[in-house]
C-alpha cells in the first residue's frame, strides 16, 4: 500500500511536517545563496538536498564510498517551493526513502525552517552505475542497509 | 492539443533536438561546477537554467525588469539527467513554453553540448506576485509579449 | 603595538591556531564544493568567510543589518591555503579583527579542521558605505559596538 | 626588471586596461551570483578567475590536464574589488604571468566589463603538486610552453 500513502502525500504535500521524516539534517546557508529579490535562489534547494543525503549516506556506510561496487549517479531531481526562505534562516532537511528499484533509490525530501509546514518538498532519485562501465549496478549493500532506517 | 503534443514529448523527452527550442542560449560552465566524480553536479543545471530563462526575459523586456507591475518567484522546478557533462563542455539551454496560468508560466529547458539527444530535459515554472503583498498577480504585458516568441 | 604583533603573524600564520580568534564559527561544507581533484574549491573559503563574518555581525548587531546607517561593501580579501580541505570536513572559522579605518574594518579569518595548524588564513575588508550615494560612510555605531568583542 | 614593472603595477592597478593583458577571457555571470545587495557576491570572482585561468590552461596544454606530470593546486589568492558589479555585466577577464618559481605560478588577473578601468584586479598562485605525494613538483613543460605566451 506504499502507492496509496504515497499518493495521498503528493495530493497535499503542504500537510508533511519534520515528524513524518525519519532523518532531520540541519544546514547552513550561506550569505551568497540569497538572490536580488532577497530570498533564497531555487538552486540552492538542490546544493543543500545533494548534500545532506549524499552526508547522511556517507556517515552510514562508512566514509569512503569510493570503496563501494557502485555509486549513484542523479537521473532526475525536482522541487515545490510553497515559501520562501530567507538569508538568516536554518533550514532542516528531512529525508526519507520513498522507494527502490533495481539500481534506483528515491527519496523525498522536506525543508523545514520551524515545525510547521513545510517551505518546500523534493524528489531525489540515484541510480547506483558500475565505476568502471558507468552502467546501471545492483545497489550496493552497504547502502541497502542504510536505507532499511529511513524505510517509508 | 497542446496537451497531447506535451504527453508525447513526456513520454520520449530523449527524442527532443535543439531545433525544438525557439530559443538557444549558450552557457558556460565553471571549474567548481564539476563534483567529486569528474562530471557537472546536478544541482549546476538549475544554476543555469534559472540564469537563461531570466536573462533571456530580461532581455525581451528591457533590462530592469524590477519596474514591473509583477516579479517572478519560482514555484516549481524538475530535471531529468540522460548523460553527463564534463568540465569542458559548452552547453547550450534550449528553452520554450509549455504553457501558461494567470498568474504562472511554465518553461521546457534542454540541455545540449552537440546537436544529439539531450544530456538533460528540465521544467521551471514562475508564478508571477506583487512585489508588496507577494501574491499571486496577472503576469505583466511586457513578459506575456516575450512568451509570444516562444509559443509551442 | 598592534603592528609588531600582526607583523609577526604575517611571518608565520601556520603558527595561528584556533585560541587566537575570540569568535569560532563553524561551518558545513557541500557536496558541490568539491571540484575533479577531490578538494575543496578554493573559490568556497570565500563563500564561507563571507558568510561567516557577515553572520556573526547580523547576531551582533540585530538581524535586519538593512536598517543601518550603511553598509559594508568588500574592497579585500585574499587567503593562503596550507592544506587540503574533504568533503566531509567540518571547518571552524576563526574571526577576528585586524583594524579598522573611519570606514573600513579588516578581518583576519583563519580556517580549522582540528586544533592544529590552519588549513587556511585569510583576510576580509569591508568599507562602510551609504546605501543611497554608496560613497564612504562612518562605521555605523552598532558594528563598531560588535567590533570591540573581537578586538586584537 | 620585472620587480620594477610590477610594483608600478602595484601602486596604482585601476590603470591596467584590457590592453594590459595578453589572454582576454569572456565569461558569464549567474542569476545566483548577485545577492541581497543586488551585486556581483565577492566570492564569485573566484570562481570566475579560477575558470578563466584553467580553461585558458586546458585549452593550451590539450584537454586532459590529468595526464601532465603534475597539477596545480591553488595556494594563495587574493582580489581588490574597485567597482560592482551587476547581474547583467559581462565581465571579461584578462590574464597575465606575474612571475613563476621551480614549481609555482603567479597568475595576474583583470576583471573588466568595459574598456575603461578594471572593475577588480586580482592574484593567483599555482603550486605544481605530484598527483600521488602531493609534494612540490617542477612545473610541467606543456604549462611552461603555455606560459611563455602570457610573459609580462
Amino acid at each position: 500500500m506504499t502507492d496509496a500513502r504515497h499518493e495521498s502525500v503528493i495530493d497535499d504535500p503542504r500537510q508533511l511536517r519534520q515528524s513524518n521524516f525519519p532523518v532531520l539534517w540541519p544546514m547552513q546557508l550561506r550569505w551568497l545563496d540569497v538572490d536580488r529579490y532577497g530570498h533564497v535562489n531555487n538552486a540552492v534547494n538542490y546544493e543543500l538536498m545533494d548534500t545532506a543525503i549524499n552526508s547522511w549516506l556517507a556517515e552510514q556506510v562508512g566514509k569512503d564510498v569510493r570503496v563501494l561496487s557502485a555509486f549513484g549517479v542523479v537521473v532526475e531531481t525536482g522541487c515545490r517551493f510553497f515559501r520562501e526562505m530567507q538569508a538568516n534562516d536554518k533550514p532542516i532537511l528531512g529525508i526519507r526513502l520513498e522507494g527502490t528499484g533495481t539500481s534506483s533509490v528515491r527519496y523525498e525530501v522536506g525543508f523545514f525552517i520551524d515545525d510547521d509546514e513545510p517551505v518546500a518538498i523534493a524528489k531525489f532519485v540515484h541510480v547506483y552505475v558500475d565505476p568502471e562501465t558507468r552502467r546501471p549496478s545492483r545497489i550496493p549493500d552497504e547502502v541497502s542497509q542504510a536505507l532499511q532506517l529511513i524505510q517509508p
